[in-house]
């Protein structure tokens, strides 16, 4: 087999068989396959495409290529979450021990990661004592018995898709459907999901602007998650304004106890009930989405989910008091108001920019070097359709800085208010179940 | 500038600039942009093109990759003619005397290469003492009074054609009009053409196997030519059968000197007239094709082709008797027949499966460090559209080995007779002036 009949195959529009696909991604980890060869087929994948059978190929090819988590010593089926990330976006604390408290395992394998705040792992760290450092036996009893557990990314997962998103980060070759879906699919199996539950966000604040491109991507992703054995399921919700109303590490904690308590931001709370009901779905759970959904408001209420999150605070080396505190997690030396310049309605709050605020005062990683305060963040008082009086904050920052002033200038810029109300965008677009 | 952003402009079917074109080019040729991004970059061209404007850049910008030919010391337009390539084509050595016997000075760079026959170069070798290490001077001067020299390949010419060429071919992108046509067109200008005529082949032996792809390119690299100052004609010709006669070295020598003596074969003779007479148009000599046909014709009758070819011959140092004694020439030790099977008309000579037996012969070389047998090589006495009796010989096999089967295997192999007659290949399909 020769990688120049491969090429060549798919730029004339023809699909690619199993042992092909798999020949050049082992060829490609190995390096018996040049760089100048891959970016080529990637360029050819683009403009052709790939079939259902080509991707869930390509996937499985790639899940192959390294180690794989073994989840097997853990009851029931494994379900994990996946977002395309936004911004403020808290639903992975509430989702753990929601959906725990329904019976459905989610053992976590959590990153650190750049962008705006930090990853699940450094939110999680804003609680003292917080590790993430278990040995699998310690992982797997932890499960077992809460049904919730977070762990460190270990091992080598998919060198395969490491070397592919690089190379395309500099060939033009990043917004391809097939290989967006192949690469976030191959992760997460690797990681030993059994099933998932995919949030594909949109919107200006997200990787995919338009609500066609999410959906075409979810849709992927769900077919190649049910074609290779791990029942998946999607939504597409919105990125236009940030979810919730933290950015910040602790901040975020703060905001979970509080959805935990059914006391949280109304999106931030239908996005969890949303993306729960698929996650107990498919963890077979319950049969319907409404069904789960009870289910989810009754751990709820009856505040199981909060004592899980607690017992799970408690299992990993953590202040469970926080949660009946949360003065003791990490405090901002200073806060600053955000005031409305005139009277009127918030028409828009641009997520990127929003969240590049967050990152300016330290919430979030530029560079894998960067430091993270875990304090600092904003908490926004107003959304999008929200009437607001000139003067009436509109967000408050929390800083360990006196220097803020870019801050405050970007809150003010980017949440604008005007004279006539506009719609208020909706948060769940779509809801992809096959 | 940054050549992402060069890709991914190309990616989604946008022009590039000339600054773009230069960038990617000089940065390939020093090394400074790496091969997994130029190939992605080429295969974006493969699918979204390159407009005429991006095309003469692309072209002048691989020109200047590297040194150029200055041939300002030769008095009138320097004509150069490039054939795509096919089996037995003896054009080169036929038009080269033919035209500058009507004035026009052929300065000409040529190579050895790999293939059924050797090169030009090697053809000509075939004269005892000929060669081609003239200095500069001495090939300006044959030039300008004889109108003819032929040297070998020197100076660092067109080096990004060289890498983009040596990627294309193990990246799928060969089969790309706008970089096959600025590929040739950006060597012919740095070799110091003034104008160029081009032989655009097609059918079973050749590159472009069908007339529309045939046509498409020779059209693009006409507007290549003329858009960047080198008035350039085209002609798409016939390769499903071998051309002339003869293909082997010293073979083809022999039947150039029979067709400038006006008793060549007729397909032969007819290319080289129609070359030719693009070649005196745009070197000027003639005002229209017609013109230039009489003229070529009159060179032919009068001797004086045939003498330029002496001349050239003597003043290269090559012994210029083998004109009047072809005898003179290298001679093979054996000769084998190939009889005809059947009474019938032969309906189909696979012009590449003919070419790969004179290789096998030794006629031409498989790799670059093959040697070639400059005697050996096969004669064709019928050609398509021609009645042949059973037993009587469809060829004759130049040999200096006697283990010969698998050449006349082949042979009687790929020359097929039939009862009906079929019709015969046209010759030259277009003539493309503009």
């Amino acid at each position: 087999m020769r990688m120049i009949d491969i090429i060549e195959k798919k730029r004339d529009g023809h699909s690619l068989t199993k042992t092909e696909i798999e020949f050049f991604i082992q060829g490609y980890t190995n390096n018996t396959i040049p760089d100048y060869q891959v970016s080529a087929l990637l360029m050819a994948i683009f403009f052709q495409d790939m079939n259902d059978e080509e991707r869930a190929n390509l996937t499985i090819a790639m899940v192959n290529s390294g180690e794989q988590i073994d989840l097997s010593a853990i009851e029931g089926i494994k379900v994990d979450k996946h977002s395309t990330g936004g911004v403020g976006d808290t639903t992975t604390l509430v989702l753990g021990p929601l959906v725990a408290a329904c019976g459905v395992p989610v053992a976590k394998m959590s990153g650190r990661g750049l962008g705006h705040t930090g990853g699940t792992i450094d939110k999680l760290e804003a609680i003292e004592g917080f590790h993430v450092e278990l040995t699998p036996q310690q992982f797997e009893k932890q499960v077992n018995e809460l049904k919730l557990a977070v762990i460190g990314q270990s091992g080598n997962l998919t060198p395969a898709d490491k070397k592919l998103y690089a190379l395309r980060d500099v060939t033009g070759t990043v917004n391809s459907i097939p290989l967006i879906a192949s690469s976030i699919m191959s992760k997460k199996i690797a990681a030993g999901a059994g099933a998932i539950v995919l949030d594909v966000k949109t919107g200006e604040g997200a990787f995919m602007k338009t609500t066609e491109d999410a959906r075409e991507l979810a849709k992927a992703m769900v077919r190649i998650g049910n074609n290779v054995g791990r029942k998946t399921m999607a939504i597409i919700s919105d990125m236009s304004q940030p979810l919730g109303n933290a950015i910040g590490n602790a901040l975020e904690v703060v905001e979970a106890i509080e959805t935990l308590k059914g006391k949280g931001p109304k999106d931030l709370t239908e996005l969890c009930l949303t993306l729960g009901s698929q996650m107990v779905v498919v963890g077979e759970k319950a049969e319907t989405l409404e069904e789960a959904r009870e289910m989810l408001l009754k751990v709820i209420e009856d505040g199981s989910a909060l004592d899980i999150f607690k017992k799970f605070i408690k299992g990993q080396g953590g202040n469970d008091a926080i949660v009946d505190d949360v003065s003791l997690l990490p405090q901002a030396k200073y806060t600053y108001s955000v005031p409305a310049k005139q009277d009127g309605y918030i028409t828009f709050m641009e997520a990127d920019e929003i969240g590049t605020a967050a990152m300016l005062l330290g919430a979030g990683r530029a560079t894998k070097e960067s430091e993270i305060d875990l304090a600092v963040g904003i908490v926004l008082q107003k959304k999008v359709g929200d009437f607001v009086k000139k003067g009436e904050s509109l967000a408050t920052v929390y800083a360990n800085k006196e220097e803020v002033q870019e801050v405050l200038d970007k809150l003010t810029a980017f949440i604008e208010i005007e004279e006539t109300k506009k719609e208020v965008p909706t948060l769940i677009y779509e809801i992809i179940t096959a």
